[in-house]
């Protein structure tokens, strides 16, 4: 398995997932009588993320995953949004972005040193980095904006959070 | 990256990090005179998971990815524990399960075709079984877990989740 085949494909398809979830969100606030705003205010800990941040640090767990196993420059997304269409407009850009690396770009990936910006002259191997942080990140947020939706309500199941599956005949 | 790399070492560290915030919890509890059970039965939704069932929902995703890409018989656990000392003994289960399985044992993962119980007749490869299922569900039940936690005032924050990471220099 290549860093690039754990990444890639299966960020992109979470991140597809969390933006039909925020439509489902909007219809669940419609049926409802309230505005969806409610929502990406809504955080399940008083010191904990809001939706909106939770959403934006997904997109940034991505993005910057991607882009430092890759060797690019990751687009900047100066966390602005404060509607849903913007969300959503967000998490397209960072799709966007992911499409743009191919399997070529992470070459020597593995064993590239991802320096750590809150620990200067810290760094982990690629590997480690992909599995020890960026993706358990990426999860993290993902997974707790599916969180806070499913406790305001909105009708989520585990289906929607993994998605379609590249299905063989057994 | 072999498969064995991209799961069994975070799977352990991750099931670790969830025992200890089991101890942090009760911690907790105790801190507010209320009984450490009470978080057991806490959940984020009428109709999701409670956090007993989360956590053994951790313990089963983690068991069963390394069960079936090492084609190795998992052990049984009949989700009976009510007590945290359950709790904690099942996931130390689970852990010392894993630790029996070797780099060796994955041998020939990627391609083997790992069948799917809810859909007879389909299956995935190794390689999108684990990263299109297996981890994501991994991931889903131990956040979903830190978040009931985070939801009831347990201190917890992302280095909790995130864990010891193997740095170097840069």
């Amino acid at each position: 398995m290549s860093l690039y085949e754990a990444s890639v494909p299966q960020l992109k398809k979470m991140l597809e997932g969390l933006d039909s979830w925020l439509d489902l969100a909007v219809d669940h606030a419609k049926k409802k009588s309230f505005e969806p705003s409610v929502l990406l205010s809504a955080r399940l800990a008083p010191d904990q993320y809001h939706l909106t941040r939770q959403i934006q640090a997904a997109c940034d767990a991505a993005k910057f995953a991607v882009a430092r196993l890759a060797g690019k420059d990751p687009p900047k997304h100066p966390d602005t949004e404060t509607t849903v269409d913007e969300l959503h407009a967000r998490i397209r850009a960072v799709v966007s972005f992911i499409d743009t690396v191919t399997a070529a770009d992470f070459e020597g990936a593995a064993k590239r040193v991802v320096p750590l910006s809150f620990m200067p002259g810290k760094g982990l191997l690629g590997t480690d980095y992909f599995n020890e942080m960026a993706l358990p990140n990426f999860y993290f947020h993902v997974t707790t904006a599916y969180a806070i939706l499913r406790h305001n309500g909105v009708p989520l199941g585990k289906m929607n959070f993994i998605g379609s599956l590249k299905l063989v005949d057994t």
